[in-house]
């Protein structure tokens, strides 16, 4: 299939006009254009060569000859999307409203590849965090938490035994469920009650996006099976509801579920490294995202990733446990300020 | 009310171990301690002294001696707490889960008393940004986007005719809900379909913040009345079960419409600036937030806000209007890079 390459503009977010210059590109000539405000550029191309990282398929075809041209076949076109067709013309997929992202690279010059993050908000894992830390129950709800999370590491046992790849990939996904959703209760009360919030909104927020980047490195690694995608599916639509009603509910409780769930994903990620130092599981190369994301050495494997995210988890849990003091002592999050920085 | 005060730890999240010195504060002494971990350290004090801009209530009493003694305390407190018995006697609310903040200072060394954002997530708006910029309707959908916009708009305009601070805070509750709903949703599809997200859950989330910022700004300076707090409540209510269901439906029609109400908030926003000119609505001194977040002269006034309020609006306009486009062209919006930085 050919593909589109979008060029993006380096100037444009800084000055806040656009000056889109083009290139030859696999042979084929990207037009120059004057582009006034914010617009993506395009260069055609028969190849399936990617810049920047990221691409389009190609969905109409039509023959750019100018910016003003373009912009009147995409209003004919768009209400009548033709897909695939090529015949030797080029296809515009722009859009007026196309926003330029300008071209990042790495200290190296190389592109940096990644949407989801980008090279300042990649960081070093603190090693030094102290895994052994654990929330002694102290009272109903400590205990009824504590119970509820080791009832529910039964099945959990039963199911994934010693797979703990699948067992990293499945669980991340219900891992960065209660961040978002924490978050977001926090965002619409700070909205309905027009009060500030502590900071408190950015970390849950954080600490889910975190989970999400475990999620993205272990697939690198992993492949679920269909009927573990289907199971994922099913969890996450019982699970977000779940919590979502719970913090409401009881945000002290939720908080400490959560530490508690932390507490056992840094034991499970602590067997994962001994069956990896064991030779039971490859210590296969660190996928690259893992490399870029945790600023881990070139050369790093498995192991060092486990490492880090086991240390993310530690984190985790002291945030919630945090989270649920807090409001165990009849506060409301935001009149504590919320841990910075480091995920 | 006599008050806490919790005093950051600078070289504790940087190094990994938290030494924690304190100092006279208020006439009272702070306790040394070396902590090992995270851990917060607490100086107890009469006076309602703020460091860091944060600040605890007292809600027990115990008399901290050294952070052993302060533990056991602790957790003989923790099952039975006392709220406000002072007697002469220090409150210790700290707890072993307590992640300590490092001090941030601004550039000229005084302390940065925000929680909600940090100095390095302030930001110049671009005021170059062209602010007539239209979607005009082309099909269906876009066209019933732009007149479901343009009957809300009635209602509104009647309730609110010119007040337009009050206005700004009730329709900033508002507009910072798509942002968030629209985040969450991409978030979990992200983790269920095992997917990067092109980095849109990131720009859909600093939209709903940088919208929570705005109301945060205006509430500083309007306050609003018992009934339009009950009016937000119910709206919020409201509003963000419907935007739910209708993001998980269609998210081309639900970014088309964010895209149209956009447009409006900028129209508003306008009458808002030609109301101060024309001197119907003083011309405030800028609120501090204001002028940390957007970077802004410290004479800035209420103009100035307005202005780089209705700048932010305009960028979400395009962020809306693109994502809708890219669905229209029957992508996801992962398969085009997300617009980064600029909110």
């Amino acid at each position: 299939m050919n593909r589109f390459v979008v060029r993006s503009v380096m100037r444009g977010l800084v000055n806040g006009r656009s000056y889109c210059s083009g290139g030859s590109i696999g042979g084929e000539l990207a037009y120059r254009s004057a582009i006034v405000g914010r617009s993506m550029q395009l260069s055609g191309q028969q190849n399936g060569v990617t810049l920047g990282g990221f691409e389009w398929r190609r969905m109409m075809s039509s023959a750019p000859a100018s910016v003003e041209k373009a912009t009147s076949e995409r209003e004919e076109k768009s209400e009548n999307p033709v897909a695939g067709e090529t015949k030797g013309k080029e296809v515009v997929t722009s859009s007026y409203w196309g926003i330029s992202r300008p071209k990042i690279t790495r200290d190296d010059g190389t592109d940096w590849p990644w949407n989801c993050f980008m090279p300042w908000e990649t960081y070093r894992a603190d090693l030094s965090i102290d895994l052994k830390k654990h929330h002694k129950p102290k009272n109903f709800i400590d205990k009824f938490a504590y119970r509820t999370v080791k009832i529910l590491r039964i099945p959990t046992d039963i199911f994934f035994q010693r797979r703990y790849g699948c067992r990293a990939v499945m669980l991340e996904t219900v891992a960065a469920v209660p961040g978002m959703v924490g978050g977001m209760l926090l965002h619409l009360k700070s909205l309905r009650k027009f009060q500030q919030s502590g900071g408190w909104i950015k970390a849950l927020l954080e600490e889910a996006e975190n989970e999400r980047m475990h999620l993205m490195t272990m697939i690198e690694l992993v492949q679920p099976k269909w009927y573990e995608r289907l199971l994922v599916l099913t969890v996450q639509g019982v699970f977000f509801n779940a919590f979502f009603v719970l913090y409401m509910l009881s945000p002290k409780l939720a908080h400490r579920i959560v530490g508690y769930l932390e507490e056992e994903a840094i034991h499970s990620y602590t067997e994962y490294l001994k069956d990896i130092e064991s030779g039971a599981i490859e210590n296969v190369p660190a996928p690259a995202i893992a490399i870029d994301y945790w600023r881990l050495p070139k050369d790093a494997r498995l192991k060092d990733v486990i490492t880090v995210i086991r240390a993310d988890e530690a984190h985790h849990r002291d945030v919630n446990h945090f989270a649920s003091d807090i409001h165990f002592q009849g506060k409301e999050l935001r009149e504590a300020p919320a841990p910075l920085g480091y995920h």
